[in-house]
């Protein structure tokens, strides 16, 4: 054990919290593990894991318990029952959630003389350990960087702010943005599947582009922030008549189409709202004001 | 002029159009151009390009001619009266239309004992230019490696194959992942928004996500070559549960949820085609055989 890296307890050895106890250990910190189920403690306990035989016993062996469980139900049930052994621990809650939920939980936690961080694990268990995935925190700041030594043992930790919600608000934005993106690359292999083109062949051009459409995103954040769209580069006009060729070759090859024609019908819509000549970005305005006949 | 620098026609000045003339310029090329609407040459020509006074003056000018107009239909209205001079030509064709266009596009250019390479540009006008940007060729090889040092001035040349269709085919493909990345971003913006996060401050932390999302396409793409999906990093059962906390907390903040439902629901028929414990990837096996509902 390394006199710097200090104890931690892990909480919920599912596939993610047995990949953050894992490489807290690794990493030379003394672990403490509990799951509901025993079993799955094994192989750390192996590698030199102390198990604990009860939730209470769990949060009194470390000053910082990390807890990643299922969701917030499964929160609650195993630590509303030894509420009382949280005074004067830090809690790191990793379970996704939403917003309210973090909100409620903080409340809690400061109700028991705890601190608490809200945090959202921005990768896979496979990523965890690797210093480039972020992993997003938010809540007391003196809280963070007490313990900003140990969190960075998983990842890159990012403070948000001091809104306990504001790592499941990035969160839920963040997966968004995966689900999108990765639905449009699966059109996209789909597409070019049909005319016998391997997904391996046309990831590595997808990846490519996606850098470029980063940068397309980086031009358009101000124009958000000023609520001013120029569309210079390419206006929504453009991009109207670019999606029919994408949704004819589609269907001409016989795939799904919901996803292009949701993105027009978004884009249709901005032009009906003035936006025809302005660039990608004003697509929002209609976003933030939902249509009626949803 | 640079011996080393072919001579090249530029038809169509509009945005794209003038940004590739302004390129091939710079970089030494004896430019001719050629326009609908002349008075959108001028500046060109005072950087030294020739103005054609006719189509015809413009294609045989020339060994190369770049044709960038609105549409298909735009290029056979300039080129069709003129056929007759492309004999012996290339003729390069970066307006943007589906497959099936390209195809009877390079069967006419061929009719006409002319060269035809199909193109695709994968950047905004500001990105010609810039070595890192792709520019997509399919058609015949010799006639791409030919002239592949003066499609290199432009950006980077990638050949795709001989089938004329390919470089319209990744172009949609590539278009719809950007709709779709570039409407989740917008999504999670004002939902981050909704909370008084500037989009400026969101987008780092979204770019530095999507290189996540990039390493899972790369882990997803040799499982849609081989349909089969291990589940092994993150379940599409996970997925769902996750994204009903985005729903919520869209639906709280008053934002437009369309393209999250659609995302869910596409999860959802994955899910009742027995792949709830596969991975993501295997949302391709919907995306290809449609829904009847639709
Ligand atoms: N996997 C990922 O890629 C990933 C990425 C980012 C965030 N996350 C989040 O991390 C959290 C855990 O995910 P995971 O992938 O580790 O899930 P998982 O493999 O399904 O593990 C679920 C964990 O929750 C425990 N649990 C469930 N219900 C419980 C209850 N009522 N009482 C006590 N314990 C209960 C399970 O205990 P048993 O072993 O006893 O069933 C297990 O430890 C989730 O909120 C998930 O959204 C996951
Ligand atoms: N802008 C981008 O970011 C971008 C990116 C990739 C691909 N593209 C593609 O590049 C092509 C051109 O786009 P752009 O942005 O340059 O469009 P643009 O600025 O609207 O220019 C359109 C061009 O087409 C000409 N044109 C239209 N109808 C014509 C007709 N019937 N006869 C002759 N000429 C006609 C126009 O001539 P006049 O000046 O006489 O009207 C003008 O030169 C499109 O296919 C587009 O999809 C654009």
């Amino acid at each position: 054990m390394h006199a710097d890296r200090p104890a931690v307890t892990v909480m919920g050895l599912g596939s993610m919290g047995s990949a953050l106890a894992a490489v807290l250990l690794e990493r030379g910190h003394e672990t403490t593990v509990w799951n509901r189920s025993a079993h799955r403690a094994q192989s750390l306990v192996d590698r030199g894991a102390r198990l604990a035989a009860t939730p209470e016993e769990a949060i009194t062996a470390s000053p910082l318990t990390l807890v990643c469980v299922l969701d917030y139900e499964a929160l609650h049930a195993v630590l509303d029952p030894v509420a009382g052994s949280l005074a004067g621990k830090v809690l790191v809650n990793l379970t996704s959630g939403s917003p309210e939920q973090a909100h409620k939980t903080a409340a809690w936690a400061r109700s028991h003389a705890a601190d608490y961080l809200d945090g959202a694990v921005m990768t896979t268990p496979p990523g965890v350990g690797n210093p480039e995935m972020m992993f997003l925190y938010s809540g007391p700041h003196t809280v963070f960087e007490a313990h900003r030594p140990t969190l960075a043992s998983l990842g890159d930790p990012l403070h948000l702010g001091t809104d306990p919600g504001l790592a499941s608000l990035y969160d839920a934005a963040l997966l968004g943005l995966m689900w999108s993106t990765m639905t449009g690359w699966l059109h996209g292999t789909a597409l070019v599947g049909a005319e016998r083109t391997p997904a391996t062949a046309f990831t590595p051009v997808a990846i490519r582009w996606l850098t470029a459409v980063a940068g397309f995103l980086t031009t358009y954040a101000p124009q958000v922030d000023a609520g001013r769209y120029p569309g210079e580069d390419a206006t929504v006009d453009v991009q109207i008549a670019a999606i029919d060729h994408l949704i004819h070759a589609a269907a001409a090859r016989g795939i799904d189409n919901a996803l292009p024609e949701l993105l027009k019908s978004a884009m249709e819509r901005t032009k009906a709202a003035g936006h025809g000549s302005d660039s990608y970005a004003s697509v929002i305005e209609v976003l933030k004001s939902p249509a009626d006949d949803k």
